[in-house]
C-alpha cells in the first residue's frame, strides 16, 4: 500500500472541499509550499506531526488524511 | 496534540493485545527495535511509511495508531 499516495489524494481533495490554495494550508500548516505540492503528487513521505499539522487546519482527524 | 505520544501508546497497547514482542513488531515492520522502542516511548515522530508497516503487521489500518 502506497500511503504517500493516499495521503496526496486525501490532502487535496479535502483542501479543495475547504476552499483553500496551496499556498494559504501550507502557510497555516508551517509547511513550504513546495513540500505540500510534493505531498499532494503522492511523492512524499510526511511524517505524523506534519499529518497532524494538515489536519489540524483542515478541521479533519490524521487518521482521515489515511482513509483509502 | 503530540501526535508522537499518542502513536506510542496504541502501538504499545495494539502489540501487547496481540502478543508480540518489541523484538518481533520491529522485525516484521521491517525497523530497528530501538527505534520502535522510541516511537513507543512517544520520542519519535515516524512517518507514513512506517505507520503503514507497523499497523500491517498489527493487523490495523495505519489510522487506528493515530486514534485518541
Amino acid at each position: 500500500m502506497d500511503w504517500g499516495k493516499i495521503v496526496g489524494a486525501n490532502v487535496r481533495r479535502l483542501r479543495g472541499e475547504r476552499g483553500f490554495t496551496q499556498e494559504q494550508l501550507a502557510h497555516d500548516a508551517g509547511i513550504d509550499v513546495t513540500y505540500l505540492r510534493g505531498i499532494e503528487a503522492g511523492r512524499r513521505n510526511p511524517s505524523i506531526s506534519v499529518l497532524g499539522r494538515i489536519a489540524t487546519v483542515l478541521s479533519v482527524r490524521p487518521g482521515d488524511l489515511l482513509i483509502t
